[in-house]
C-alpha cells in the first residue's frame, strides 16, 4: 500500500528519503559490497560514519568542545539508573516529576540514594508544567532532574527550571532535534532516538567532560559507567550500527533542511495549526494548559469514549495511524515529530474536522 | 560494486535473502504503509513480530518449556554484569577462561563476589580449551561459566564441561545457531546476535525460569534485572526493533534451510576444507590445535608477518574482505558463519593456493 500518515509516539515516523537511501543501500554500503549490517565496528567505514554521526549532531546542536557525545544502548530506562551511579557524589538528587518517565527516573534514583520530589503535576495528570521559580532545591543536590518533554501527556518546559547552580539533567527523547536547545546549560542531556531521530536501540547522551569519571557507585556495571563508553569513543563493545547509520542520515537530511531554527519553526507552525483548530473546536479539545504545550505530542479528547473509539477506528482506516492515546490520559494524541509533514497535520485537522461536522 | 565474501568475525555476513527483503519492505512493512523502523513496539505488528521470533527460535533450538528467552540491549558486556548480579546467592562463581571474553566477564563478576579461574588456556595464548574432566569446581558456587566458542582465538569447546551439579553458563554468540545445543544442559544460554544471526545491538539470553528472580544484587539496575524483562516479554521499554526483525528474518532462512543439523553439517563440511587445507599447507597453518578447533573462527598464519600482511592486502584487492586477524594472534582469521557460502570458503582456499605458489 502506499505511505500513511504515522502519528506513533516512538518508534515514530522517518523521512521517506532517509529510509529509500537506506533500502538502496542495503545490499552495498557505499561501495563496500556489503551492509551496513554486516561490517564490522572496528573498520575504517564504520569508523568514518560514527565519527560523521558526531561531527555532524555537533554541528546541528552547536554542541561545545567540553561536552562528549555518546552513543548508548538500553534506551533512556538505562539511563535512569546511569545517572544517579554516575553522578551521585552526595548522594542527593532533586527530581521534578512531570510524568510516567520522570516519575520511573525517581523511582530508580532512590535505590541509589536520596530523592527528593521539588515539584510535580501528578494533581491533575500531568497536564501542565509546575512553576520553575522558586523551587526548593537542596543545598547537597547532585543534580535537579527533568524531562523536558512528556511524551504521554504533551507537555513541555516553557523554560528550564532555576536550578540554583545545581547541575541539570534533562531527558529531552521526545523533543530531541525538534529545536535548538543551550546545551551548555545542561550538565547531561539524553535522548532515546526512537521518537525524532532514529530507529529504536540508541540513545545519545551529551554529557559535560567533568562529570565522566571514575568515581561512581562501587556497583555500576561496566556498560553503565559513562567513563567506559566515553573512553573507548562508544566503541567498548559493538554498538547499535544500523540506528547510529540511520541517524546519520536523520542528521544530514535536518542539515538539509535547514537545521534546528528552521525545524523549530516549522514545528511550531504545525503545532499551531492543530492547537488552534482543538482550541476552536466544539467536540476535540487539547488535555493541555495553553502554556505548556508539546511541540512534538498533542493529546487530544472528545467529551465521549464512544467518540473517540469512533474517531480512531475511521482516521485509522483513513490512513492516519496510530493515533489511540496512552491508557493514562484516553483519548487520541497525535505525535507531530520532524518527519511529520505539514500536509499531515493539515489531512489531520481536515479528517476531523469533517468527522465533527457527520457526528454532532 | 558486487558483493563480496565478507569474512568478518562480527558484526558479520548475513543471507543475501534476508537483506533483499529487509530492502523490499523498507518503505511498507507488509502493507502497513510504514517501515518496520517507525512501527511502535506496543503496535499489533510489533507483537506478531516478536513473538514469530521466539516462537521460532525456539523451534530451532527445542528450547524446553521452562526456559524464557529474552531479547535485550548492551552486548555481551552488559550481560557480563547482569549474570553476577542475578545469579550470585552465595557470591561466589566459577569461570573457565579460555580467551578475552571469558577473561572479562570473570573480571566483570569479581566485583560482585568471588571468582575462582578453575581452568584457563592463557598459558599458550588460548589456543586450546583446557581438560574438562576433573574441575575443581566450588562446593558454594552459584555457577560455572563458559564462553563456548571463542572467536578471536578460533576454539570451541568440545563437549560441555563437567560441572559437578552446578549451573552452566555460556556465551554462545560466536556459535549461535551453528549447530544444535542441549538446551536442558544449561542454567543460561546467551548471544550477541551481530556474529551469526543478526545486526548489532541484540543480545538473545535463554535463562531457566526458576533464576528468573527478585533476589538480585542490591544495586542492580532495573534494566539488567532480567526479571524486569522477563515479566514485560522483553518489551519493558523500546527493544532493538530492527534488529529482532532481522533475527526473525534470519531464524525463518535457517528453518527453510533445513534447520540447526543441516547447518552443522554444511558449517562442518566448510570448516573442514579450509582446515585440511592448512594441514596440509607448506605457508598457512592453523593456530589452534585440532581437538579444540571452531566450526566458526578460523585462525590462520605464515611463519612471516610481512607475509601476513601481503596475503591480506591481496586478498582484500580480490574481493576477500576482512581476514585480518585479531592483533593478540596477529596473522589472518576467517570467520565462515552460517551466512558464508561454501563457494566462499573455496574462493579463498583457491586464493591461498595460487598466493602459496607465487609467494614459495
Amino acid at each position: 500500500m502506499s505511505r500513511v500518515y504515522n502519528f506513533s509516539a516512538g518508534p515514530a515516523v522517518l523521512p521517506e528519503e532517509v529510509l529509500k537511501k537506506a533500502a538502496e543501500e542495503m545490499m552495498d554500503y557505499r561501495g563496500t559490497g556489503m551492509s551496513i549490517n554486516e561490517i564490522s565496528h572496528r573498520s575504517p567505514e564504520f569508523d568514518a560514519l560514527i565519527q560523521d554521526a558526531e561531527q555532524t549532531l555537533r554541528r546541528l546542536m552547536n554542541i561545545p568542545d567540553n561536552y562528549k557525545v555518546l552513543f548508548l544502548q538500553g534506551g533512556a530506562s538505562q539511563q535512569f539508573s546511569a545517572i544517579p551511579m554516575n553522578l551521585m557524589k552526595n548522594h542527593v538528587a532533586d527530581y521534578i516529576v512531570t510524568g510516567q518517565w520522570a516519575k520511573k527516573a525517581a523511582a530508580e534514583a532512590k535505590r541509589y540514594g536520596q530523592v527528593n520530589i521539588i515539584a510535580s503535576s501528578e494533581d491533575r495528570t500531568f497536564c501542565y508544567i509546575p512553576d520553575l521559580e522558586d523551587l526548593p532545591i537542596h543545598e547537597d543536590a547532585d543534580y535537579v532532574y527533568i524531562c523536558q518533554n512528556n511524551t504521554i501527556y504533551g507537555t513541555r518546559y516553557p523554560k528550564l527550571p532555576d536550578t540554583k547552580g545545581k547541575l541539570l539533567v534533562a531527558d529531552v527523547s521526545s523533543m530531541f532535534l525538534s529545536e535548538p536547545l543551550d546545551v551548555s546549560r545542561y550538565g547531561v542531556i539524553y535522548a532515546g532516538v526512537q521518537k525524532n531521530a532514529g530507529p529504536a536501540g540508541l540513545v545519545v547522551s551529551i554529557i559535560r567532560e567533568d562529570l565522566i569519571t571514575d568515581e561512581v557507585h562501587p556497583a555500576t556495571p561496566v556498560m553503565l559507567k559513562w567513563k567506559t563508553q566515553a573512553d573507548a569513543g562508544s566503541l567498548y563493545n559493538t554498538p547499535n550500527c544500523w540506528a547510529i547509520y540511520i541517524c546519520d542520515l536523520v542528521f544530514h537530511w535536518l542539515e538539509d533542511m535547514g537545521g534546528l531554527e528552521v525545524m523549530k519553526e516549522k514545528n511550531e507552525k504545525k503545532a499551531a495549526l492543530l492547537y488552534d483548530w482543538l482550541d476552536r473546536s466544539a467536540m476535540f479539545r487539547s488535555t493541555v494548559d495553553p502554556g505548556s504545550r508539546s511541540l512534538m505530542n498533542v493529546p487530544f479528547v472528545t467529551d465521549s469514549d464512544e467518540l473517540n473509539k469512533k474517531f480512531i477506528k475511521e482516521a485509522e482506516a483513513a490512513g492516519l495511524k496510530f493515533l489511540k492515546g496512552h491508557r493514562s490520559v484516553g483519548g487520541m494524541r497525535a505525535s507531530i515529530y520532524n518527519a511529520m509533514p505539514l500536509k499531515g497535520v493539515e489531512t489531520l485537522i481536515a479528517f476531523m474536522k469533517e468527522f465533527e461536522e457527520k457526528n454532532s
